[in-house]
């Protein structure tokens, strides 16, 4: 549920399709030096991201900084991960620095293989690039019928409550749960008052700042609508903006999930190790471990639908639920094709040039 | 950490010790008809609140709720649960009515005896009366050397983003953690704009709401500042308070809450089911399954006296972390007492005095 003014202006939209965006992805990671199959899992990881319309995930934003990470050496391309600590219900890994994107999936089928052994499964994952978009994950598990969770610990831009400088991350937390008829709900949200990417996004599209989003270098909440200005000028909110407004949650949202991603597996946070890489903790639950999976969908779709078809308050056109944009933007796109901004469809040119894979083919 | 505008007056206030709050709390719930363990631990939940400072939630607030459910024949008094499935690492529990603060924990208990099995323990229980501070139980587990995290689902108080009518709950989410030389990580908060309990604590203190904490009967955020006024009259607004401040993200938090306490264990919603009573999720998460107990405590410290020392913003003393100010009340209230409104004085003597209960006795 992206907010109108972060979209992709119409005049500077390309529309590609989902096999072209795949293939082109696909073949760019494997000229970075990833296996076939990491490719192809990283590649799936952007191209669902795109089609649920989560755009400051997406490939416009993330995939030139993942490139540019595994042409400096930042990022280890090679297959593989290792074990650091294990249990019935439990597993501790270190990414040794692949990318999270490419990590991501494989540690949530463990924790999927471990809810189907005793009920529930966690596993976190430190010492990793970056994640994407962390719903992605907690989907997998709704896809298994079970409810997928993750809370990710990474970064250092958010200003706790009262505090004059950043400390925490943006930490996301995402949970998905299948239903029947209804689409699945899919929540992902940054703790912070917007997430990160919004910020590079709105200079992209020449879009003004909210009260409450941001502080000032000093830590002082700004509250007025501000132009888009250099990101460099400011440090970000948790969820709530103003101690009166509810900052404190956020702040303890965020580190909720610092603690759950990062402590818990033995790796330092941010504010302590800056060079530390990304954490997430990765959750399964097995529904029929609780309840009938039959019941649990209905509800799911009772639920839902109530939310779906309540009366909007005065001024809005309808309600919708976590997940149901998304899954409605899947049908569009997967029909439309995907619209990136024209500069994004620029650099893709370069970079398949310079990697020497296939242009990037656009629909028209 | 309660805002200033919420405590009770000092001309109002009474102090009364832990030791004769904990007697007199207990002999009620047992003239109520609970046994003298389950008496023991609903007193034990209601004052570690008032402890912590927590009045929205300690006797306060609650006690008298109670009493009322246990003499309408709303709540059962009689102790046990019925066990409804159950794994290695999970368990569902139907409360048949009895009151959550004297279920709570010993869920926690189990979760906490599946974590030390398979590494993780999660316990769903429904059909129960209220939880109280869940907080509580989280640190139940932080004080068996595990992390834990409790969500609940309960009400119908909380108008979902551009919807006209309440549709959730306040559902708070919880966190607890512990460090080695610093107060464990505490972390409670409701995941609307405030917690509906603040309403009443409002209204007795004679303390206006601020903007983005409620809505109007229609569902439209007010936006400024409002005297005390009748509780009928407004609905609560998500935690972010509009959707350009993030209550879609509020809004999100309560569902997770729903789906992870209410819709896993096989129960109703409230807005499907006004009358299911409350649900909470209650997980544990064994460290030592995860990493060696020490470097866990040792980060812990690190980051929490990190943020406890951070430059304050212009304007604040300092900045303080979840659970940092309830360890600082608890020391105090230890010594000094806990100081109770003048009128809850007034009905802890007719509560004991129809009971046939000795008084309540104040510190003078």
């Amino acid at each position: 549920m992206i907010l109108e003014r972060f979209k992709v202006p119409a005049k500077d939209q390309v529309h590609v399709s989902e096999a072209a965006l795949r293939r082109t992805v696909t073949q760019i990671f494997e000229k970075l030096g990833l296996s076939k199959e990491d490719a192809a899992e990283g590649a799936d990881v952007l191209t669902m991201t795109d089609l649920r319309g989560v755009e400051t995930h997406g490939v416009s934003n993330m995939l030139r900084q993942y490139v540019r990470d595994y042409k400096a050496g930042k990022l280890d391309p090679r297959p593989g991960w290792r074990v650091v600590r294990q249990s019935p219900g439990t597993a501790v890994i270190d990414a040794e620095r692949r990318l999270g994107i490419m990590v991501g999936p494989k540690a949530m089928r463990l924790a999927i293989e471990k809810a189907r052994a005793v009920g529930v499964g966690v596993v976190t994952v430190y010492n990793s690039g970056h994640f994407g978009a962390i719903g992605h994950y907690a989907m997998q598990a709704a896809l298994q019928d079970m409810v997928g969770v993750c809370f990710t610990g990474a970064g250092l831009s958010v200003v706790p409550t009262f505090a004059a400088k950043p400390l925490l991350g943006t930490n996301p937390i995402a949970l998905a749960a299948p239903a029947g008829r209804e689409a699945p709900m899919l929540f992902d949200a940054a703790t912070s008052a917007i997430a990160g990417n919004k910020i590079r996004l709105a200079i992209r599209v020449g879009s003004p700042l909210l009260p409450g989003w941001v502080t000032d270098k000093d830590g002082n909440p700004i509250m007025e609508e501000k132009p888009v200005f250099n990101r460099d000028e400011y440090h970000q909110a948790p969820l709530g903006g103003t101690r009166e407004q509810g900052s404190h949650k956020g702040y303890g949202f965020a580190l909720m999930a610092e603690v759950l991603s990062t402590v818990l597996a033995g790796a330092l946070p941010t504010m302590l190790a800056p060079a530390s890489g990304s954490k997430t903790h990765f959750a399964a639950y097995n529904i029929e471990a609780f309840t009938d999976l039959e019941q649990f969908k209905n509800t799911m779709d009772d639920m839902l639908k109530t939310l779906r078809t309540a009366q909007p308050v005065e001024g809005q056109e309808r309600v919708l639920y976590p997940g149901l944009s998304e899954a409605e933007e899947v049908l569009h796109r997967r029909a439309e094709g995907i619209p990136l901004h024209k500069e994004v469809l620029q650099w893709f040119a370069e970079c398949a040039k310079d990697l020497g894979v296939a242009p990037l083919e656009s629909m028209s």
